[in-house]
């Protein structure tokens, strides 16, 4: 129901407009910037490509953008044709890397989420670093910033997301959110009335249960109310934020 | 079937040690404190009176305790001469004023939780200061820090709780909450156990539909688990206090 409402509305609008608003909040992208999008092949981070190229006049600032696939030993993108003539057509130049993320495990270690992405982040800093990009922009959204909240608050105690904008101390490299305010079913609807969704491809370790468990336990507290999640991001963050400026 | 368990191991003897851990962890009462507790005649704060008296020898620190009650034109204790000589026997003054609640609404407003809890907060704190106190004990217990976070991170987007110590600008006064590592349950079972809950009386206005609400949402988000209660309320206390920092 909520989908079809947003596909009247104009997903795709919706979404550039979630996107310009959290570029401008949180100053995202600057004159002169070099990005460099994650794009794996998937719906999220093809939607962020598309929402950097299609921005490009809004933003008002010059910046270059280039994509970073990492395809690995137990994934590459399934239509990687097709995610490259895309690029192509949105003006932004594909670039691959090979990561052995299987291979790299410790004997006895089994392959899980959290090496995974481990393993990619310090791929695409290591490319971004040598490769003169000063940003890296990741296709995250609201539902996984809030996931990522409570499985961090409820395993660890402690509250720690994925902001929008976060400096590294020790490299001369930010990263960027710009999807931070699209809900999934955002990010879904504009991926669907673009006609990605039907060339995007998944993981085949899909989304792992906790976070999965996690979805469904948050979708039961805000009562499928996006703007509860977003006043709970919202406190979490500012609180985050707070915490950044003290250390 | 965790109540019972409780029971087993002495609920009162485990109430004890959490309590003596919160005051020590926050450093609640110092020598020399003139602490005030709010009874109302409800399992908390009777059970918050009963601690305060029984940790004297265990805290090795000198103060004095006195209990007030506030009535009001809707509700008074309805066990007044029970609690009244349950307070002489740990040693407790007991003491009473009149707060007219209700007839302080103004014209067209409802009686509301929020209302009646703010009407007794003024009371607390002028009572505290005409007679010297410096310190206010409150029985709030960490399922109520929890449910508080979380109605004010969904409705207001504000990261805002109850604190075990809170110090007031304006006032040479502190509010403590000695219960703040308690779970409701164990609370419940240290009451039972001591025959305090027999004689405990309920606000007619019993919990607000609200608070009802939103702890069954968290009992289902945490599973029924204390240990991830405790480390959701150390993430939003440890920020909470971040915050105070900078302010």
């Amino acid at each position: 129901m909520s989908e079809r409402l947003c596909r009247k509305r104009g997903a795709s609008v919706v979404a550039q407009k979630l996107v310009a608003r959290a570029v401008f909040d949180h100053n995202l992208i600057c004159s002169g910037d070099r990005i460099l999008i994650a794009v794996s092949g998937g719906k999220d981070s093809t939607v962020l490509a598309m929402m950097l190229s299609l921005l490009r006049p809004a933003l008002k600032v010059e910046y270059q953008l280039a994509g970073l696939h990492i395809s690995t030993d137990f994934c590459s993108c399934c239509k990687r044709q097709e995610l490259i003539k895309r690029l192509e057509s949105w003006g932004i130049p594909f670039e691959d890397v090979f990561v052995p993320v299987v291979g790299r495990l410790k004997a006895g270690r089994k392959m899980n989420c959290y090496w995974c992405s481990t393993q990619r982040r310090a791929e695409l800093i290591a490319y971004a670093l040598s490769h003169n990009f000063n940003k890296i922009a990741l296709g995250h959204h609201l539902d996984d910033n809030i996931e990522t909240y409570f499985m961090n608050i409820t395993a660890a105690g402690k509250l720690c997301g994925m902001p929008a904008l976060l400096r590294y101390n020790k490299y001369p490299l930010a990263l960027i959110r710009p999807l931070s305010y699209l809900e999934e079913r955002q990010v879904v609807a504009c991926a669907d009335e673009t006609g990605l969704l039907q060339s995007a491809c998944t993981c085949p370790y899909g989304r792992n249960s906790q976070r999965v468990s996690v979805r469904k336990k948050i979708a039961d507290l805000c009562g499928g109310s996006g703007a509860v999640k977003r006043r709970m991001v919202k406190a979490f963050d500012e609180e985050a934020l707070c915490r950044m400026k003290l250390n």
